[in-house]
């Protein structure tokens, strides 16, 4: 059966065909809080109960330098407002405010003007705004990621006051928490890892898979691949799913490479940034949507862009059967600069390749064969040349390095036999535990999954308790983009303040409770 | 015949009638140009010209830090707007732009994060904006009075730059200038002046005659007086001015007073500043209205307004005939704050009540024969007890101060006769010049019609090419709200970037022109 080849456009056509309709909600009635320095507090910042109460806001007089801080109680994605009006004499003189917007405490300590870290300073949520008219009921029109919004008043004049009152945010979201169902587990831990992923997970899931909704707002591979794991146990918003492997279909490279992100701000552009792993894991995505839905047309349409990325990826195997991912096109695994990718990127194309293996059998694709044999082959090198005896662990790279994300992505893969993954991962349970130089959630997802897979399921529970719980611990409403336990204030971009605490590939505790917790009784 | 009583609803509602429908222009093509410090410069800053050309700017990479100035040639009111395009690798973040608009090049000079004068620095013209999609074609949506803009990229990201092309500006004026007959004179300054003069009248004319359309964008009674006269030999908008006339009308206080300003953005709200001169102009203003237009409807509607305003002033005279302006309502005269005032109030309240005798008259007011006597009986008292035979010059106040301001409105209320008037201002020009301690274009213009009054037309001449002809020399491209010759950075508001260098009360010398120099022809 030939089949029908679909161009960029078409693809895209596709995609915007499913994009979602988004539900908005207004959340009134913030607490009014004030910032308080607390070395002990998480980035040195936390929020206590301030006297001023929302029944007496509207009667306070608020003018040049004053300054109010208005806690939604949880994280939330959407537009906030609030209702403006002059008090005194005459309104004799613009409005001039400041807005600043938070998901964690200490962005409302931090003066952004000395902001010095590598990520723009244009993601800092803030807004400096003039006013001519009052009285204003006032929509702010940009979307905000936040739990607390700071109102400063610039200056009014010497002859008037401005008051507030009506303080809103409108959230919005691909989709309600309404429909889903929790983990049915007593442990208070375990429903709060379940409540706070799915909080993450919806606040990311906006007109795409966002991977943080405060920054970058972006379309990434890496995070649509855990995000649409975590939405197949709870939203179950396929459309969203589909839409985002058609953006990413319309975005293969004419040499066969799929980039690591796309852009969907206005207009649809792929980014210029390619992670060899990223590419792959379209498969793994298509894999899994496929497993779901049984979505033929969709298998239809985008099987050969899978194809094209396999293959390509493939061309980068040497004679060894080794990977060697090209200096332009390097494996991601995680924000770690330190740590050596090679035999972790041999797993994941292994790994990648028996996904692409599950669906060129349902395709019944006559290339299926070669596929198979060349599965074989890099699992067979992967253990001759990667695996030490003597250590019991793979190693990696021409230092032959032992790390964890070999381990982990080596037992993902299913290189090994499942006996032998047990005893891999308590090897590496007894060498490379506790976890250091790991700063993601990402990553530490797959550490989590490959100890469940390789029967590890207590420690599995007890890294899931141990890090998500940590964040929880210091007053997380929503899990992090990086989060190293040993240096709390880590930023990968050289200020806590550009974190996004809100993000995407954080969102998986409630995936593995429910595929391996739940599963199991 | 029985007066119709109108209510501040009905005042109002006539004034909406006669709103403007506002004349818009889009000027193109601005030239870029570099901000110089030059101690010689005024305000310690001039532009000179940059080598790079609006051709070349879409080609241009704007990255985090970089500035730009645009030079629109000459003063405007409107919007601006540009072109925005992002270039290089995909847009990976917004773009954080500061904008400064300027009337004159110091404005640009300054940190405005520095600003501490009196008036609100919500005035200040600038403004911090977030772009989320490029390209963009952005209009700013606050209207702004300017030559110079200054266009900062805060933030692109390391990734993308971006390029700008279009800068525009869309003016508005109440009017155009095209019907505006000029001054018919050789001399290239009395040329300037005029232009200049009329420039400046054009940019306050927007919904109401504004005093600044920078700051403080309002209608007062004092500038309207001299910018209807302005307008008469102009633009001849007279229902701008009959709207402004039933703006203060609507807005007169149960105990007969007329507040000096009224806002007008969104709401109509009358101010809670009183000057006792400024409620007397409402006759002025009202007389030289029906006097170019005959319009009778308004006479009859506003006539009972003016003579409120009248009996509540003449309620301050004292039985020796003499006005004693109370504490709360103090005759404003000029900005300074160290001259007398008493004397200048004297003469205002006879100048008022003679050209509220005139409308008496035209209306037959029963009343009339009073008001001439009083008019009679203030400017005998004047004379007798203000008038100083011995230095022939009018003193006021206990400290019997003699000042320039006492002078010129005893010879604008006619208080003395032509024969003594010239001998009065001769007195004057000899003792009380150069002028000291006046800071503000509206009391030079006092000075200068006083002395056309007084048959000193070319001291007058003289002092128009001093004064006004010096704002040019210093680079106006309209005439500015303050401006002492003898320190040029002097601010009512302690910073001369507050100030308003387009200042509807000096906009008189194309009247002054028009009346006296042009009728002596």
């Amino acid at each position: 059966m030939a089949e029908k080849i679909l161009s960029a456009q078409d693809y895209f056509a596709i995609a915007e065909e499913n994009k979602p309709q988004l539900e908005t909600n207004v959340i009134n009635e913030p607490k009014i809080v004030q910032l308080e320095a607390d070395p002990a507090a998480f980035c040195g910042y936390r929020m206590i109960a301030s006297r001023s109460t929302l029944k007496d806001l509207p009667k306070h007089d608020f003018n040049k330098g004053d300054k109010i801080i208005f806690d939604f109680g949880n994280h939330y994605v959407g537009h906030f407002g609030l209702d403006l009006v002059d008090h005194g004499n005459p309104m004799d003189s613009p409005l001039f405010l400041h807005f600043k917007f938070a998901e964690i405490p200490a962005e409302l300590g931090f003066d952004n003007s000395k902001y010095e870290g590598m990520i723009s300073s244009s993601w800092i949520q803030e807004e400096y705004l003039h006013i001519d008219q009052l009285p204003c009921k006032l929509e702010l029109p940009r979307r905000y990621s936040f739990r607390y919004v700071e109102v400063e008043v610039m200056d009014t004049s010497s002859q008037w006051s401005v008051r507030l009152s009506n303080p809103h945010l409108k959230t919005q979201s691909a989709v309600s928490t309404q429909k889903v169902q929790t983990v049915p587990t007593d442990d208070k831990l375990l429903q709060k890892l379940d409540e706070v992923s799915v909080k993450t997970l919806r606040d990311c899931m906006q007109d795409v898979f966002e991977d943080g909704p405060k920054r970058d707002q972006r379309l990434w591979l890496g995070d649509l691949r855990l995000e649409a794991l975590a939405n197949n146990v709870t939203f179950k918003d396929y459309s969203l799913t589909k839409r985002c492997l058609y953006l990413f279909a319309g975005s293969i490279t004419e040499d066969d490479r799929i980039p690591a992100d796309v852009f969907t701000n206005g207009r649809i552009v792929p980014d210029t940034i390619f992670f060899f792993d990223y590419s792959l894991f379209f498969i793994s995505v298509l894999n899994n949507y496929f497993h779901e839905t049984a979505d033929w047309q969709a298998l239809d349409d985008l099987y050969p862009i899978a194809k094209r990325a396999i293959n390509k990826a493939l061309t980068f195997v040497n004679p060894q059967k080794i990977l060697v991912a090209p200096d332009d096109w390097r494996v991601f695994v995680d924000w770690s600069q330190v740590i050596d990718k090679n035999t972790a990127g041999q797993a994941i194309l292994i790994y990648a390749l028996k996904q692409f293996i599950e669906l060129a059998k349902i395709k019944s694709d006559p290339d299926l064969s070669g596929y198979e044999r060349q599965a074989d082959e890099l699992s067979a090198s992967a253990v001759k040349y990667l695996f030490d005896p003597q250590q019991q662990l793979f190693i990696s790279g021409p230092k032959q390095e032992v790390n964890i994300a070999s381990q982990v992505w080596m037992v993902l893969a299913h290189v090994l036999n499942d006996k032998d993954n047990e005893a891999l991962m308590s090897v590496a349970l007894k060498e490379l535990f506790p976890i250091k130089g790991i700063v993601t959630p990402y990553m530490y997802h797959h550490i989590v999954q490959a100890l469940f897979e390789a029967n590890h399921a207590q420690e599995a529970i007890d890294l899931l308790k141990s890090y998500w719980g940590k964040m929880i611990e210091l007053g997380a409403d929503t899990f992090w983009e990086a989060f190293d336990p040993n240096d709390l204030e880590f930023s990968p971009y050289g200020s806590p303040i550009i974190n996004s605490y809100c993000h995407a590939w954080s969102c998986t505790p409630t995936y593995l409770l429910h595929k391996y917790v739940l599963s199991e009784k």
